[in-house]
């Protein structure tokens, strides 16, 4: 993508709304814009990182078994009534009234409808298990939304709900979903850990949060320094084996880790002393068992192998996309700007032309444009006619992992420059030095 | 993909309340489920068909350089009552009110949200051209949704707008979309014909309608036969070239074309007879030049060349991903079911095990699903324990374009059947045959 095609609007200014790193990077950079309270236009190159964080979750969750829906936004008053959830939830239900005057509202979460899917068509437990997913954006009106899209009132989530005949087969669709989390959140570049958590309005007795260890967290997180280097689970996990994921899972809970909320402190002061680590942290995903709560209200039933019917048990398991925009910066930042992990940049490299307009600078970064291209390469090219201060400035700032910079004074002497944005380390290589470097990936 | 691991609920009633064919088929094959009036949920199989079609329409939109961003479904009144259409919209617009008394409504098109946008950042000529789109899920309030997800109240769309410093330069970005049009459909498997149209309620002077034929379309068409045979540009085309693109645009609409609402009888009858084509067409997509109309209301001003400022010129670009859904199966199906054009097929092959639970058909329909899959495609493998007649007849209805139907007898003399589902030509071939021909594509 050559920039001066690209919209890319930067901010000189510090946002003065903005209370955290990410919130402030997110405006600088021009990933986001707010449009009215917690609400965001995601522009080209946020919008460009929460697709590549969409695409790991996928991919992690159809590893998993897991089958993609798409649920609409706005639900019927009717199925949550069923539920009895439509007056508990309160005023982050967004209620609406439409043209026939019927009760409708925008989705914060979709058990409800999900069980209605489930129970339109399911019949035996032979179709079980079943884990139904969608990423879809929930609308939930926060008193006073804040910290950007970390805590926005509409945000993308991508929610699954397990559905299987009785409690022990759930354990494993609920230890499947856990154990896929590790793998995603490993595959963002980002360390993320299971804490026993507070079921909260989703009800249920089993329940897992995971959070990402920030300095900036929102919550205060308490665990065994052994979390840090526990062994994430491989692609070649089989799914279907329920002692191996119960395997996993039990090393994976094993040591202790408590948010402040669940924290024990007599538990705690059984970890030695050396073992303890308490830091912060920000929630990116939470697993909930809870049974036959909406089965049972909603009456969504299988025929078991004795020919009875059962309701069925079930889990919801959600990731918020759109936040982990915000986390994975808050987690992985310097005082020049953002350090995007590999995996979710959204450019893998930047070519920074240091004198534009120069006949042979202009046809070195083509040739190089080209190339990397070519090799699979994402190039977001700065032929832009800016300073080059400006332009190291903004490649700092947007985080891609690699710059590659080209100037008529190198080209000179048959070189120019590759800096690593995280390790801030600068090498002179050839241009096809260069190529075969970064092309070879 | 296995049968028995997916999620294909298919009907074996025809729903009543289905008028028109897509929308039976949609429903009896499993690929949506009606949630309210005119409220989808996506199944498996239909969302894989929705998210093809938004991948044809991102590339191409790509292709023709418009940038992707992507705006919230909830904005704020303020922004509408700013350009005046708060009021004029009318009930098909969905008001809302939040927690605060705010104002807000859901968007059923962007024209406000991205022209406030372009203002609070664009200030310069030197930054045009610029388009802009996203691909959201919009609302429009209809008094009585019917068709299935053709004429539903939540439906996905992409609109584009472009962003000029004049008439002339907003013409070529006119001219831009519409060939990037062309190429959109032609790559979806279907004949789209661009109409000149009415502008109504966005507003301008300068729009067309492109339709795809179908005999169940909603508008009657008046056309040229030439349309039918008229050269759809390539995918060098240069979108930069201003010529080239207004010499498509100029063959594109130089014979009569026009939906009935437009229909000029005098103008048709110097149609050669045999040249007339009187059909009927289903609206895929609808492009404006609506010029200042917008940034006049709105303040979106950048300076000129002169040093002066200027409103910008605007269009706005629409096509609906899930109502070309129907529309696409209106114009290719059988009695049978779907034809899917293989470019948005949910899945390439469908394999029939004839004899699931046999060793050998077990063992052979394992070998043709791997090695297909490690060529790159992806394989819809039926290893229900269902009887062959309900296996083809659910394949035939799910239209993916080719079957290959494995069993003991073929199998004994070392054979296995390819089925064409347009055609309905069928051959047997050897094993290493079939996945040579099919895998080499």
């Amino acid at each position: 993508m050559y920039l001066s095609k690209y919209f890319l609007p930067n901010l000189k200014e510090t946002p003065k709304e903005a209370e955290i790193v990410s919130h402030r990077l997110m405006l600088r950079s021009g990933m986001v814009r707010q449009q009215s309270a917690g609400i965001y236009s995601w522009l080209p190159l946020g919008l460009k990182v929460l697709r590549k964080i969409e695409g790991i979750i996928r991919d992690e969750q159809n590893r998993a078994g897991a089958v993609e829906i798409l649920m609409p936004t706005i639900q019927s008053a009717d199925l949550w009534r069923e539920s009895g959830r439509y007056d508990v939830y309160g005023k982050e239900m967004l209620r609406i009234t439409d043209r026939h005057k019927r009760d409708m509202l925008f989705g914060p979460t979709n058990e409800e409808m999900v069980t209605d899917i489930f129970r339109s068509y399911v019949r035996s437990y032979k179709d079980l298990p079943l884990n139904l997913y969608h990423i879809q954006w929930k609308f939930r009106d926060e008193v006073r939304p804040r910290f950007g899209v970390m805590r926005g009132r509409e945000f993308l989530m991508k929610d699954a709900y397990s559905f299987d005949l009785d409690a022990e087969q759930a354990r494993v669709a609920y230890n499947r979903m856990f154990v896929s989390y590790l793998r995603t959140f490993e595959r963002m570049g980002v360390k993320a850990i299971p804490m026993r958590a507070d079921t909260g309005p989703i009800g249920g007795d089993m329940s897992h949060e995971f959070l990402i260890l920030a300095d900036t967290g929102e919550s205060g997180v308490f665990c065994h320094r052994d979390y840090l280097n526990l062994p994430v689970p491989s692609g070649d996990v089989d799914f279907d084996n329920a002692d191996q994921l119960q395997e996993i899972v039990s090393t994976w809970t094993g040591p202790y880790a408590a948010t402040d909320e669940m924290h024990d402190e007599s538990e705690w002061q059984s970890v030695a002393k050396d073992d303890q680590l308490a830091a912060r942290g920000i929630e990116v995903g939470h697993i909930f068992h809870f049974g036959t709560k909406y089965s049972d209200a909603m009456n969504a039933k299988v025929a078991g192998p004795d020919g009875a019917e059962h309701p069925v048990h079930m889990g919801s398991y959600g990731i918020g996309p759109s936040r982990l925009v915000g986390a994975i910066i808050e987690a992985s930042h310097d005082e020049n700007g953002i350090i995007w992990p590999e995996s979710v940049a959204p450019f893998d490299l930047g070519l920074i032309n240091l004198k534009s307009g120069d006949a042979d600078t202009d046809a070195a970064c083509e040739n190089i444009y080209t190339s990397l291209t070519n090799a699979g390469l994402d190039v977001l090219y700065d032929d832009t006619d800016q300073r080059a201060g400006g332009k190291f400035a903004r490649m700092d700032l947007i985080g891609l992992p690699n710059q590659l910079i080209v100037g008529p004074r190198g080209l000179a002497n048959g070189e120019i420059e590759l800096k690593n944005r995280k390790t801030g380390a600068r090498q002179s290589l050839t241009i096809e030095a260069a190529i075969n470097q970064l092309g070879g990936k």
